[in-house]
Protein backbone atom coordinates (compact mmCIF):
# COMPACT_ATOMS: atom_id res chain seq x y z
CA UNK A 1 0.00 0.00 0.00
CA UNK A 2 1.12 3.44 -1.08
CA UNK A 3 1.67 5.74 2.03
CA UNK A 4 1.61 9.01 2.93
CA UNK A 5 1.75 10.18 6.73
CA UNK A 6 0.97 14.11 7.42
CA UNK A 7 2.42 14.14 10.76
CA UNK A 8 2.25 16.96 13.79
CA UNK A 9 5.58 17.49 15.29
CA UNK A 10 4.49 19.29 18.39
CA UNK A 11 5.85 22.54 19.95
CA UNK A 12 9.22 21.16 20.32
CA UNK A 13 9.70 19.24 23.88
CA UNK A 14 10.16 15.47 22.54
CA UNK A 15 7.94 15.05 25.11
CA UNK A 16 4.69 16.32 23.59
CA UNK A 17 5.33 14.26 20.49
CA UNK A 18 2.43 11.84 20.35
CA UNK A 19 3.97 8.19 19.77
CA UNK A 20 1.91 8.10 16.94
CA UNK A 21 3.86 10.39 15.29
CA UNK A 22 6.78 9.02 16.47
CA UNK A 23 5.86 5.74 14.75
CA UNK A 24 4.90 7.01 11.50
CA UNK A 25 8.04 8.61 11.32
CA UNK A 26 9.89 5.46 12.23
CA UNK A 27 7.55 3.43 9.24
CA UNK A 28 8.65 6.39 6.68
CA UNK A 29 11.33 5.73 4.46
CA UNK A 30 11.48 9.66 3.28
CA UNK A 31 10.86 12.83 5.04
CA UNK A 32 9.78 15.95 3.79
CA UNK A 33 10.12 19.47 5.67
CA UNK A 34 11.57 22.37 6.43
CA UNK A 35 14.81 22.00 7.59
CA UNK A 36 14.34 23.31 11.05
CA UNK A 37 11.69 20.84 11.82
CA UNK A 38 13.81 17.88 11.06
CA UNK A 39 16.50 19.28 13.46
CA UNK A 40 13.99 19.03 15.98
CA UNK A 41 13.74 15.85 15.69
CA UNK A 42 17.01 14.96 16.67
CA UNK A 43 19.14 11.33 15.96
CA UNK A 44 16.10 9.20 14.82
CA UNK A 45 16.12 10.27 11.42
CA UNK A 46 19.49 9.91 10.51
CA UNK A 47 18.89 6.74 8.30
CA UNK A 48 16.13 8.16 6.42
CA UNK A 49 16.35 10.42 3.12
CA UNK A 50 15.58 13.50 3.71
CA UNK A 51 14.28 16.60 1.84
CA UNK A 52 14.36 19.73 3.11
CA UNK A 53 12.89 22.30 0.96
CA UNK A 54 13.31 26.02 2.01
CA UNK A 55 10.39 28.38 3.86
CA UNK A 56 8.29 29.69 0.72
CA UNK A 57 8.58 26.09 -1.43
CA UNK A 58 5.36 25.19 0.78
CA UNK A 59 3.68 23.71 -2.72
CA UNK A 60 6.54 22.19 -3.67
CA UNK A 61 6.87 20.47 -0.53
CA UNK A 62 3.28 19.05 -0.43
CA UNK A 63 3.90 17.96 -4.34
CA UNK A 64 7.25 15.81 -3.77
CA UNK A 65 5.38 14.13 -0.39
CA UNK A 66 2.86 12.92 -3.01
CA UNK A 67 5.02 12.15 -5.43
CA UNK A 68 7.34 10.49 -3.00
CA UNK A 69 4.36 8.27 -1.52
CA UNK A 70 3.35 7.57 -4.97
CA UNK A 71 6.29 6.23 -6.52
CA UNK A 72 5.89 3.30 -3.66
CA UNK A 73 7.88 5.10 -0.91
CA UNK A 74 6.18 5.25 2.65
CA UNK A 75 6.50 8.99 2.95
CA UNK A 76 6.25 11.41 6.47
CA UNK A 77 5.52 15.25 5.34
CA UNK A 78 6.47 17.31 8.65
CA UNK A 79 5.61 20.33 10.55
CA UNK A 80 6.07 21.51 13.83
CA UNK A 81 3.20 22.39 15.91
CA UNK A 82 -0.36 20.83 14.24
CA UNK A 83 0.33 19.99 11.18
CA UNK A 84 -3.62 21.20 10.29
CA UNK A 85 -3.42 24.31 11.86
CA UNK A 86 -1.92 27.36 9.29
CA UNK A 87 0.58 24.49 7.98
CA UNK A 88 1.04 21.64 5.14
CA UNK A 89 -2.06 19.26 5.82
CA UNK A 90 -4.36 21.46 3.62
CA UNK A 91 -1.65 21.67 0.88
CA UNK A 92 -1.78 18.32 0.26
CA UNK A 93 -5.45 18.13 -0.09
CA UNK A 94 -5.70 21.05 -2.38
CA UNK A 95 -3.40 19.44 -4.76
CA UNK A 96 -5.41 15.75 -4.06
CA UNK A 97 -8.75 18.01 -4.88
CA UNK A 98 -6.66 19.79 -8.51
CA UNK A 99 -5.37 16.57 -9.47
CA UNK A 100 -9.51 15.76 -9.49
CA UNK A 101 -10.00 18.44 -11.69
CA UNK A 102 -7.07 17.15 -14.02
CA UNK A 103 -4.82 20.09 -12.97
CA UNK A 104 -2.20 18.41 -11.97
CA UNK A 105 -2.15 15.49 -14.20
CA UNK A 106 -1.07 13.17 -11.75
CA UNK A 107 -3.91 10.42 -11.01
CA UNK A 108 -1.46 7.68 -9.12
CA UNK A 109 -1.45 10.28 -6.46
CA UNK A 110 -5.04 8.95 -5.86
CA UNK A 111 -3.67 5.28 -5.04
CA UNK A 112 -2.30 6.83 -1.93
CA UNK A 113 -2.83 6.14 2.02
CA UNK A 114 -3.38 9.19 3.54
CA UNK A 115 -3.12 9.63 6.99
CA UNK A 116 -3.03 13.02 9.48
CA UNK A 117 -1.30 12.96 12.79
CA UNK A 118 -2.52 15.81 15.00
CA UNK A 119 -0.41 17.93 17.30
CA UNK A 120 -0.15 20.08 20.15
CA UNK A 121 -0.27 23.54 18.67
CA UNK A 122 1.68 26.66 19.95
CA UNK A 123 -1.46 28.24 21.33
CA UNK A 124 -1.85 25.29 23.56
CA UNK A 125 1.74 25.29 24.28
CA UNK A 126 1.45 28.97 25.16
CA UNK A 127 -1.61 28.81 26.89
CA UNK A 128 -0.30 25.43 28.92
CA UNK A 129 2.88 27.51 29.91
CA UNK A 130 1.09 30.27 31.34
CA UNK A 131 -1.74 28.71 32.98
CA UNK A 132 -5.46 28.26 30.91
CA UNK A 133 -5.34 30.99 28.84
CA UNK A 134 -7.58 29.23 26.18
CA UNK A 135 -10.52 28.42 29.38
CA UNK A 136 -12.86 29.99 27.11
CA UNK A 137 -13.82 30.97 23.90
CA UNK A 138 -10.94 31.63 21.62
CA UNK A 139 -10.03 32.31 17.85
CA UNK A 140 -6.92 31.41 16.06
CA UNK A 141 -5.89 34.17 13.13
CA UNK A 142 -3.22 33.86 10.68
CA UNK A 143 -1.72 38.31 10.25
CA UNK A 144 0.29 37.04 7.15
CA UNK A 145 -1.36 38.93 4.37
CA UNK A 146 0.87 36.97 1.59
CA UNK A 147 -2.52 34.83 0.52
CA UNK A 148 -5.22 36.20 2.65
CA UNK A 149 -6.14 39.85 1.60
CA UNK A 150 -5.47 42.15 4.81
CA UNK A 151 -9.60 43.64 4.65
CA UNK A 152 -10.39 40.00 5.27
CA UNK A 153 -7.70 39.42 8.20
CA UNK A 154 -9.04 43.26 9.49
CA UNK A 155 -12.63 41.84 9.74
CA UNK A 156 -12.01 38.65 11.73
CA UNK A 157 -9.94 40.51 13.89
CA UNK A 158 -12.78 43.38 14.20
CA UNK A 159 -15.07 40.51 14.55
CA UNK A 160 -12.91 38.40 17.19
CA UNK A 161 -11.94 41.88 19.24
CA UNK A 162 -15.89 42.88 19.75
CA UNK A 163 -17.03 39.72 20.17
CA UNK A 164 -14.52 38.88 23.09
CA UNK A 165 -12.69 35.88 22.07
CA UNK A 166 -9.21 35.35 23.90
CA UNK A 167 -7.41 35.82 20.04
CA UNK A 168 -3.95 33.84 18.78
CA UNK A 169 -2.26 35.33 16.44
CA UNK A 170 0.10 32.88 13.78
CA UNK A 171 2.45 34.52 11.84
CA UNK A 172 2.25 38.06 13.62
CA UNK A 173 5.47 38.96 11.58
CA UNK A 174 7.93 38.24 9.22
CA UNK A 175 10.95 40.19 7.87
CA UNK A 176 9.06 42.06 5.14
CA UNK A 177 5.74 42.13 7.10
CA UNK A 178 6.00 44.65 10.17
CA UNK A 179 3.03 46.33 9.97
CA UNK A 180 -0.08 44.43 10.17
CA UNK A 181 0.59 43.39 14.37
CA UNK A 182 0.35 46.91 14.96
CA UNK A 183 -2.77 47.73 12.71
CA UNK A 184 -4.36 44.75 14.70
CA UNK A 185 -3.19 45.84 18.49
CA UNK A 186 -5.14 49.19 17.22
CA UNK A 187 -7.82 47.66 16.03
CA UNK A 188 -8.56 45.79 19.32
CA UNK A 189 -8.11 48.36 21.70
CA UNK A 190 -10.63 50.15 19.76
CA UNK A 191 -12.81 46.65 21.88
CA UNK A 192 -10.51 45.86 24.82
CA UNK A 193 -8.57 47.17 27.83
CA UNK A 194 -5.37 48.59 27.66
CA UNK A 195 -4.33 46.38 30.33
CA UNK A 196 -5.47 43.27 28.36
CA UNK A 197 -2.79 40.43 29.58
CA UNK A 198 -1.46 39.49 26.39
CA UNK A 199 1.34 36.35 26.16
CA UNK A 200 4.72 36.32 23.67
CA UNK A 201 5.90 33.01 23.40
CA UNK A 202 8.82 32.23 21.97
CA UNK A 203 10.21 28.40 21.06
CA UNK A 204 7.96 27.14 23.47
CA UNK A 205 8.67 24.36 25.52
CA UNK A 206 12.26 23.80 23.72
CA UNK A 207 15.43 24.76 25.85
CA UNK A 208 15.53 28.49 24.76
CA UNK A 209 11.83 28.87 25.32
CA UNK A 210 11.24 32.51 26.06
CA UNK A 211 7.45 34.00 27.45
CA UNK A 212 6.57 37.31 28.28
CA UNK A 213 3.64 38.15 30.01
CA UNK A 214 2.57 41.88 28.49
CA UNK A 215 -0.06 44.11 28.49
CA UNK A 216 -2.03 44.84 24.98
CA UNK A 217 -0.59 48.41 25.32
CA UNK A 218 2.56 47.00 25.67
CA UNK A 219 2.74 45.13 22.47
CA UNK A 220 5.34 46.26 20.22
CA UNK A 221 6.17 44.85 16.74
CA UNK A 222 10.17 44.60 17.79
CA UNK A 223 9.35 42.22 21.00
CA UNK A 224 8.09 39.91 17.85
CA UNK A 225 9.20 37.41 15.23
CA UNK A 226 7.95 34.90 13.13
CA UNK A 227 8.50 32.50 15.81
CA UNK A 228 6.44 33.94 18.20
CA UNK A 229 2.99 33.29 19.13
CA UNK A 230 1.33 36.15 20.19
CA UNK A 231 -1.99 36.01 22.32
CA UNK A 232 -4.43 38.27 23.46
CA UNK A 233 -6.57 37.78 26.49
CA UNK A 234 -10.41 38.60 26.81
CA UNK A 235 -11.73 41.08 28.63
CA UNK A 236 -12.10 38.14 31.63
CA UNK A 237 -8.48 36.97 31.25
CA UNK A 238 -6.64 37.59 34.34
CA UNK A 239 -2.94 37.76 35.18
CA UNK A 240 -2.21 37.22 38.51
CA UNK A 241 1.11 36.69 40.75
CA UNK A 242 0.84 33.29 43.40
CA UNK A 243 4.31 33.52 45.41
CA UNK A 244 6.89 34.12 42.98
CA UNK A 245 5.30 32.66 39.67
CA UNK A 246 2.90 34.35 37.61
CA UNK A 247 -0.35 33.08 35.44
CA UNK A 248 -2.52 33.90 33.20
CA UNK A 249 -5.81 32.26 32.82
CA UNK A 250 -9.53 32.61 31.16
CA UNK A 251 -12.23 31.65 33.47
CA UNK A 252 -15.23 29.55 32.48
CA UNK A 253 -17.77 31.65 34.45
CA UNK A 254 -17.64 29.66 37.54
CA UNK A 255 -16.80 32.58 39.74
CA UNK A 256 -20.37 33.28 40.14
CA UNK A 257 -21.27 29.92 41.39
CA UNK A 258 -18.31 29.91 43.72
CA UNK A 259 -19.43 33.04 44.94
CA UNK A 260 -22.76 31.56 45.87
CA UNK A 261 -21.09 28.76 47.69
CA UNK A 262 -19.17 31.14 50.25
CA UNK A 263 -22.50 33.38 50.89
CA UNK A 264 -25.06 30.62 51.33
CA UNK B 1 8.37 19.87 46.88
CA UNK B 2 4.68 19.35 46.67
CA UNK B 3 3.23 18.81 42.99
CA UNK B 4 0.23 18.91 40.87
CA UNK B 5 0.03 17.81 37.26
CA UNK B 6 -3.10 19.66 35.32
CA UNK B 7 -2.94 16.91 32.23
CA UNK B 8 -4.51 16.57 28.89
CA UNK B 9 -5.12 13.09 28.15
CA UNK B 10 -5.88 13.59 24.05
CA UNK B 11 -8.51 13.01 22.21
CA UNK B 12 -9.14 9.13 23.37
CA UNK B 13 -6.52 6.90 20.99
CA UNK B 14 -3.55 5.97 23.92
CA UNK B 15 -0.81 6.25 20.53
CA UNK B 16 -2.17 10.41 21.01
CA UNK B 17 -1.76 10.75 24.57
CA UNK B 18 2.01 12.53 24.58
CA UNK B 19 4.99 11.30 26.80
CA UNK B 20 4.91 14.18 29.41
CA UNK B 21 1.17 13.08 30.55
CA UNK B 22 2.01 9.52 30.88
CA UNK B 23 5.30 10.06 33.01
CA UNK B 24 2.54 12.84 35.18
CA UNK B 25 0.43 10.16 35.60
CA UNK B 26 3.25 7.75 36.22
CA UNK B 27 4.48 10.09 39.08
CA UNK B 28 1.49 10.85 40.97
CA UNK B 29 -0.08 8.84 43.64
CA UNK B 30 -3.52 10.27 43.38
CA UNK B 31 -5.66 10.85 40.41
CA UNK B 32 -8.17 13.15 40.12
CA UNK B 33 -10.79 13.08 37.43
CA UNK B 34 -13.93 12.06 35.91
CA UNK B 35 -14.61 8.23 35.90
CA UNK B 36 -14.94 8.14 32.27
CA UNK B 37 -11.28 9.73 31.70
CA UNK B 38 -9.92 7.34 34.26
CA UNK B 39 -10.70 4.40 31.99
CA UNK B 40 -9.52 5.31 29.15
CA UNK B 41 -6.02 5.43 30.57
CA UNK B 42 -6.60 1.52 30.83
CA UNK B 43 -3.88 -0.73 33.17
CA UNK B 44 -0.95 1.49 33.86
CA UNK B 45 -3.24 3.71 36.96
CA UNK B 46 -4.65 0.62 38.92
CA UNK B 47 -2.11 1.45 42.42
CA UNK B 48 -3.15 4.73 42.11
CA UNK B 49 -5.32 6.26 44.31
CA UNK B 50 -8.52 7.38 42.20
CA UNK B 51 -10.98 10.15 43.15
CA UNK B 52 -13.75 9.96 40.70
CA UNK B 53 -16.23 12.92 41.02
CA UNK B 54 -19.04 13.01 38.82
CA UNK B 55 -19.74 15.80 36.25
CA UNK B 56 -21.21 19.03 37.88
CA UNK B 57 -18.71 18.76 40.06
CA UNK B 58 -16.17 20.36 38.72
CA UNK B 59 -15.45 23.22 41.26
CA UNK B 60 -15.18 20.14 43.51
CA UNK B 61 -12.52 18.54 41.65
CA UNK B 62 -9.97 21.47 41.34
CA UNK B 63 -10.48 22.05 44.95
CA UNK B 64 -9.40 18.35 45.90
CA UNK B 65 -6.29 18.48 43.53
CA UNK B 66 -5.15 21.41 45.29
CA UNK B 67 -5.72 20.13 48.59
CA UNK B 68 -4.29 16.65 47.95
CA UNK B 69 -1.22 18.34 46.38
CA UNK B 70 -0.99 20.56 49.48
CA UNK B 71 -1.02 17.78 52.02
CA UNK B 72 2.05 16.53 50.02
CA UNK B 73 0.39 13.60 47.98
CA UNK B 74 1.60 14.11 44.07
CA UNK B 75 -1.29 14.49 42.32
CA UNK B 76 -2.66 14.54 38.33
CA UNK B 77 -6.17 16.21 37.85
CA UNK B 78 -7.09 14.91 34.25
CA UNK B 79 -9.38 15.78 31.70
CA UNK B 80 -9.53 14.15 28.13
CA UNK B 81 -8.60 16.13 24.90
CA UNK B 82 -7.03 19.52 26.29
CA UNK B 83 -7.41 20.34 29.63
CA UNK B 84 -6.89 24.01 29.37
CA UNK B 85 -9.39 24.13 26.33
CA UNK B 86 -12.97 24.10 27.52
CA UNK B 87 -11.54 22.19 30.81
CA UNK B 88 -10.20 22.12 33.97
CA UNK B 89 -7.39 23.48 34.12
CA UNK B 90 -8.66 26.91 34.40
CA UNK B 91 -10.90 26.45 37.58
CA UNK B 92 -7.54 25.55 39.54
CA UNK B 93 -6.23 29.34 38.54
CA UNK B 94 -9.53 30.76 39.25
CA UNK B 95 -9.61 28.91 42.85
CA UNK B 96 -5.66 29.93 43.55
CA UNK B 97 -6.79 33.42 42.26
CA UNK B 98 -9.32 33.69 45.27
CA UNK B 99 -7.28 31.81 47.83
CA UNK B 100 -4.94 34.79 46.81
CA UNK B 101 -7.72 36.97 47.89
CA UNK B 102 -8.38 35.13 50.93
CA UNK B 103 -11.82 34.04 49.72
CA UNK B 104 -10.88 30.21 49.79
CA UNK B 105 -9.00 29.85 53.29
CA UNK B 106 -6.09 27.68 51.66
CA UNK B 107 -2.80 29.53 51.90
CA UNK B 108 -1.24 26.10 51.75
CA UNK B 109 -1.91 26.10 48.00
CA UNK B 110 0.49 28.40 47.07
CA UNK B 111 3.74 26.23 47.88
CA UNK B 112 2.47 23.94 45.37
CA UNK B 113 4.12 23.14 41.82
CA UNK B 114 2.13 23.54 38.84
CA UNK B 115 2.69 21.87 35.83
CA UNK B 116 0.06 22.10 32.98
CA UNK B 117 0.89 19.65 30.10
CA UNK B 118 -1.71 20.27 26.73
CA UNK B 119 -2.99 17.74 24.79
CA UNK B 120 -4.84 17.18 21.38
CA UNK B 121 -8.21 18.83 21.59
CA UNK B 122 -11.55 17.26 19.98
CA UNK B 123 -11.32 20.09 17.12
CA UNK B 124 -7.98 18.84 15.80
CA UNK B 125 -9.11 15.19 16.12
CA UNK B 126 -12.11 15.87 14.16
CA UNK B 127 -9.34 17.99 11.33
CA UNK B 128 -7.19 15.29 11.07
CA UNK B 129 -9.47 12.47 10.62
CA UNK B 130 -11.27 14.18 7.73
CA UNK B 131 -8.32 15.88 6.24
CA UNK B 132 -7.56 19.41 7.29
CA UNK B 133 -10.27 21.62 8.31
CA UNK B 134 -8.43 23.73 10.59
CA UNK B 135 -6.18 25.07 7.48
CA UNK B 136 -6.90 28.50 7.87
CA UNK B 137 -8.34 30.95 10.77
CA UNK B 138 -10.89 29.25 13.05
CA UNK B 139 -12.39 29.59 16.18
CA UNK B 140 -13.74 27.65 19.40
CA UNK B 141 -16.82 28.56 21.19
CA UNK B 142 -18.77 26.18 24.28
CA UNK B 143 -22.65 26.24 23.41
CA UNK B 144 -22.91 25.59 27.18
CA UNK B 145 -24.98 28.77 28.52
CA UNK B 146 -24.87 27.21 32.47
CA UNK B 147 -22.14 29.44 32.90
CA UNK B 148 -22.41 31.90 29.79
CA UNK B 149 -24.74 34.38 29.45
CA UNK B 150 -27.06 32.95 26.23
CA UNK B 151 -26.57 36.46 24.76
CA UNK B 152 -22.73 36.37 25.22
CA UNK B 153 -22.78 33.10 22.90
CA UNK B 154 -24.58 34.47 20.05
CA UNK B 155 -22.60 37.33 19.84
CA UNK B 156 -19.83 35.21 19.29
CA UNK B 157 -21.25 32.77 16.98
CA UNK B 158 -22.61 35.70 14.75
CA UNK B 159 -19.10 37.65 14.88
CA UNK B 160 -17.79 34.08 13.92
CA UNK B 161 -19.87 33.68 11.01
CA UNK B 162 -19.98 37.26 9.72
CA UNK B 163 -16.05 37.19 9.58
CA UNK B 164 -15.76 33.69 7.88
CA UNK B 165 -14.21 31.37 10.92
CA UNK B 166 -14.05 27.99 10.73
CA UNK B 167 -16.27 27.24 14.12
CA UNK B 168 -15.77 24.10 16.42
CA UNK B 169 -19.10 24.11 18.78
CA UNK B 170 -17.46 22.37 22.32
CA UNK B 171 -20.39 21.10 24.63
CA UNK B 172 -22.97 21.45 21.37
CA UNK B 173 -25.99 19.86 23.72
CA UNK B 174 -26.69 18.18 26.83
CA UNK B 175 -29.64 16.19 28.42
CA UNK B 176 -31.27 19.66 29.51
CA UNK B 177 -29.84 21.72 26.73
CA UNK B 178 -31.38 21.12 23.22
CA UNK B 179 -31.93 24.42 21.55
CA UNK B 180 -28.76 26.23 21.26
CA UNK B 181 -27.14 24.31 18.11
CA UNK B 182 -30.55 24.85 16.17
CA UNK B 183 -30.04 28.34 16.75
CA UNK B 184 -26.77 28.71 16.07
CA UNK B 185 -27.28 26.58 12.89
CA UNK B 186 -29.95 29.40 12.43
CA UNK B 187 -27.71 32.37 12.98
CA UNK B 188 -24.67 31.03 10.88
CA UNK B 189 -26.98 30.14 7.91
CA UNK B 190 -27.89 33.87 7.84
CA UNK B 191 -23.87 34.39 6.55
CA UNK B 192 -23.54 31.03 4.92
CA UNK B 193 -23.82 28.86 2.25
CA UNK B 194 -26.57 25.97 3.17
CA UNK B 195 -24.39 23.16 1.73
CA UNK B 196 -21.48 24.15 3.78
CA UNK B 197 -19.47 21.37 5.19
CA UNK B 198 -19.93 20.36 8.50
CA UNK B 199 -18.09 17.19 10.47
CA UNK B 200 -19.99 15.47 13.59
CA UNK B 201 -17.11 13.56 15.14
CA UNK B 202 -17.65 11.27 18.29
CA UNK B 203 -15.39 9.49 20.25
CA UNK B 204 -13.01 10.58 17.92
CA UNK B 205 -9.50 8.53 17.40
CA UNK B 206 -11.32 5.97 19.88
CA UNK B 207 -12.61 2.04 18.57
CA UNK B 208 -16.12 2.96 18.38
CA UNK B 209 -15.14 6.52 16.16
CA UNK B 210 -18.21 8.06 14.60
CA UNK B 211 -18.04 11.01 11.82
CA UNK B 212 -19.92 11.98 9.89
CA UNK B 213 -19.73 14.92 6.97
CA UNK B 214 -22.99 16.77 6.65
CA UNK B 215 -24.23 20.29 5.19
CA UNK B 216 -25.27 23.29 7.35
CA UNK B 217 -28.66 22.69 6.24
CA UNK B 218 -29.00 18.90 7.51
CA UNK B 219 -27.69 19.73 10.83
CA UNK B 220 -30.12 18.18 13.31
CA UNK B 221 -29.76 18.18 16.79
CA UNK B 222 -30.84 14.74 17.61
CA UNK B 223 -27.69 13.39 15.23
CA UNK B 224 -25.88 15.27 18.12
CA UNK B 225 -24.90 14.50 21.63
CA UNK B 226 -22.74 15.82 24.61
CA UNK B 227 -19.92 13.73 23.20
CA UNK B 228 -20.02 14.96 19.88
CA UNK B 229 -17.66 17.72 17.95
CA UNK B 230 -19.64 20.07 15.52
CA UNK B 231 -17.78 21.49 12.94
CA UNK B 232 -18.50 24.40 10.48
CA UNK B 233 -16.81 24.81 7.70
CA UNK B 234 -15.92 28.66 6.26
CA UNK B 235 -17.04 29.90 3.24
CA UNK B 236 -13.66 28.46 1.15
CA UNK B 237 -14.44 24.67 3.16
CA UNK B 238 -14.35 22.03 0.60
CA UNK B 239 -15.87 18.54 0.94
CA UNK B 240 -13.90 16.13 -2.08
CA UNK B 241 -14.13 12.48 -2.72
CA UNK B 242 -11.09 11.00 -3.92
CA UNK B 243 -11.68 7.53 -4.70
CA UNK B 244 -13.80 6.24 -2.14
CA UNK B 245 -12.52 8.46 0.44
CA UNK B 246 -14.18 11.83 1.69
CA UNK B 247 -11.99 14.48 2.67
CA UNK B 248 -12.89 18.09 3.90
CA UNK B 249 -10.26 20.80 3.89
CA UNK B 250 -10.09 24.51 3.94
CA UNK B 251 -7.65 26.22 2.13
CA UNK B 252 -5.37 28.82 2.84
CA UNK B 253 -4.84 30.36 -0.07
CA UNK B 254 -2.24 29.00 -2.51
CA UNK B 255 -4.91 28.14 -5.17
CA UNK B 256 -4.17 31.71 -6.92
CA UNK B 257 -0.25 30.83 -6.82
CA UNK B 258 -1.06 27.39 -7.81
CA UNK B 259 -3.15 28.62 -11.09
CA UNK B 260 0.13 30.90 -11.71
CA UNK B 261 2.18 28.32 -11.74
CA UNK B 262 -0.02 26.36 -14.57
CA UNK B 263 -0.55 29.40 -16.98
CA UNK B 264 2.69 31.09 -16.80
Amino acid sequence: MKQLYVVSTGPGDPNLLAPQAKMAINDATDLVAYGLYLELLGDDIRNKTQHDLPLGQEIERARLSLNLAASGKTTALISSGDIGIFAMATLVFELLDRAEQGLENNPEWFDIDIQVIPGISAMQAAASRVGATLGHDFCAISLSDLLTPWETIETRIHAAASADFVISFYNPVSKKRRWQLDKAKHIILQHRDPNTPVVLGKNLTRADEHIRIITLEQLEVDDVDMLTLVQIGSSHTKHIKIGNHDWVYTPRGYQKKMTQETTT
